[in-house]
């Protein structure tokens, strides 16, 4: 079984100058040790878009209205959203999966669509829990773990999960407080775009609901996250947690991503074996949660996108150092001793 | 005619918060001012490596010798060093072309190999001048402009270069003091891997040879550019000031592609218009030569392989701020009015 130390021990018998790739090295080893071969597999792959709602928009946490995650939804199933564009370059197949959006079912629909409604939205996690145990089932197995199965029928060898949702990075701060320790201050970012006085209310609202997450949190850590999750954040880590379990690598996107890797992580500390983080973003608790997740990320260019486009842009990189791994001369092919 | 300004407008009407592709909307307003258009095209595309042996190495500036250049080229040839790789896996042609190296002719060679000696190396820049007037113009004209002929007729819309050559970041490092001030301590890097005895030499021949072409500098440039340089080096130079007036996208590559594009800077100030840094290498002169060339690198990977493998890992980041510059919709599309 090849981890990180005997990739690295290969890379460097190749014909170069000793690290002289750089980060593309690391990306390398990791990609390595999530697979257990000096040959991994970047194809074929598969990202997979989770959308929902979130009832916290009531509380004023974000400048965009609910209306626009079915306004993209579209988008993304015209083939025309950021997601779309970067799954096609970088050749990635993509589905789109609606686990609780507040819209009707797409019609018409793409065949990358698959409408299974939790319910529609989330309650307000500002004054109440946001899903019960049974819509955390739901989403977590039926949706989520079940996405997996299907990318792992598909013959994928890497995954990656995104998200569409107005409001999802106040839940995902609520579970980087609950699940990394990172402080309120790093936790709360501008997401989308937020003007200080929404800065100033979701910091609040983040707040009070940390609080009653804590409040349950060592009695029933699974009904704290409830409290403060989201769909769609619990959808992808459930997929993390069964994508992880049936061997693929899986490509972590940005802090919504982080966030249901952190649940994962939680319920199955194992998991993290098997991920790469895709980049770093912008926000400003990211590199908290991928600190805790133990990953370091393979871009950092200050995207704060979402939509699994972090995720997508890092998979050529994959495809390079898979390549580099698999198809390159060593010194001794060349017959000359290393002189560095 | 589109610059990185109009580019920026359209990146910031598209359906997305503003901004939040982070670096890779200022490589798609850059890719876009390259080629005057809002749809910028990134294929066909084409790395040309040129390969040359160095008189220098006699003087001890390297801990591998030039039998090294002749073993990679045969390396490069059987599609297994690092540049084969990244280019099949960027979907890049790749061309080989040796100007000047020690060896014969590849026998066996593939298509692709073209053979075009000036000299059989440079003369040793520690004692005397790298190579002629005759042979200056020659590397830069007939190979270097040459190249950049065939792939313009080959339909090529982005071009790289890339070398090979052992001793190969000497003259450079002569080049980034000549034509871009840098200073000695920043301009004497590592290559590919120098012990402190290796290092200390280096300098003291970088040293006086750049005191001897600055000597020649204000009178005749050429002669003192021809002085240090290397004959893959100066091809490269041709090639970029060729394809520039040709109106290709340029990709330059690690330090020595930056000295040769502070050559083609030298000669024509406007062929910087089309140039994109693929990366900043590990090479502590090279952000300095960047700066002169006023290019911010696409990727800060911490490379220094040379042979144009990081402007090839830079080639998927192109397709992908090609197609977000085509591809998405605005927000206008949607309906829906700017929040952030």
């Amino acid at each position: 079984m090849i981890d990180t130390t005997a990739a690295l021990a290969h890379l460097d018998a190749l014909a170069k100058p000793r690290g002289s790739l750089g980060a593309l090295e690391a990306v390398a080893a990791r990609l390595a040790a999530t697979q257990g071969t000096l040959k991994p597999q970047t194809r074929p792959r598969r990202i997979v878009l989770f959308a929902a709602d979130h009832g916290c928009v009531a509380a004023g946490v974000t400048a965009w209205p609910s209306a626009v995650t079915q306004l993209m939804l579209g988008t993304i199933a015209a083939g025309k959203a950021a997601s779309s564009v970067l799954a096609r370059t970088t050749g990635t197949d993509l589905r789109l999966v609606d686990v609780g959006t507040l819209g009707p079912k797409l019609d018409p629909a793409p065949d990358f669509y698959h409408y299974a409604p939790v319910r529609a939205g989330t309650g307000n996690l500002a004054v109440e829990p946001a899903m019960t145990a049974t819509e955390y089932n739901k989403a977590s197995d039926t949706v989520g773990e079940g996405e997996a199965h299907l990318a792992h029928l598909a013959g994928c060898r890497v995954v990656a999960a995104g998200e569409m949702g107005i409001g999802n990075t106040t839940p995902s701060s609520c579970l980087a407080m609950l699940l990394a320790n990172v402080s309120l201050e790093d936790a709360v970012g501008p997401g989308a775009g937020s003007d200080r006085a929404v800065m100033a209310r979701k910091r609040e609202v983040v707040a009070a609901a940390v609080q009653r997450a804590r409040a349950l949190f060592d009695d029933d850590p699974q009904s704290a996250i409830a409290e403060v999750a989201g769909l769609e954040i619990v959808a992808m880590a459930g997929f993390y947690e069964q994508a992880a379990n049936l061997g693929m690598t899986i490509v972590l996107d940005g802090y919504v991503s982080g966030a249901a890797a952190l649940i994962a992580q939680h319920r199955d500390p194992s998991c993290t074996s098997r991920m790469i983080a895709g980049h770093c973003s912008a926000e400003p608790g990211h590199r908290a949660v991928l600190t805790k997740l133990g990953l370091t990320p393979v871009l950092d260019w200050s995207m704060r996108l979402g939509e699994g486009t972090g995720a997508l842009l890092a998979m050529p990189m994959l495809d390079a150092a898979a390549a580099v791994l698999s198809e390159m001369a060593t010194l001794a092919d060349l017959g000359v001793g290393r002189q560095d």
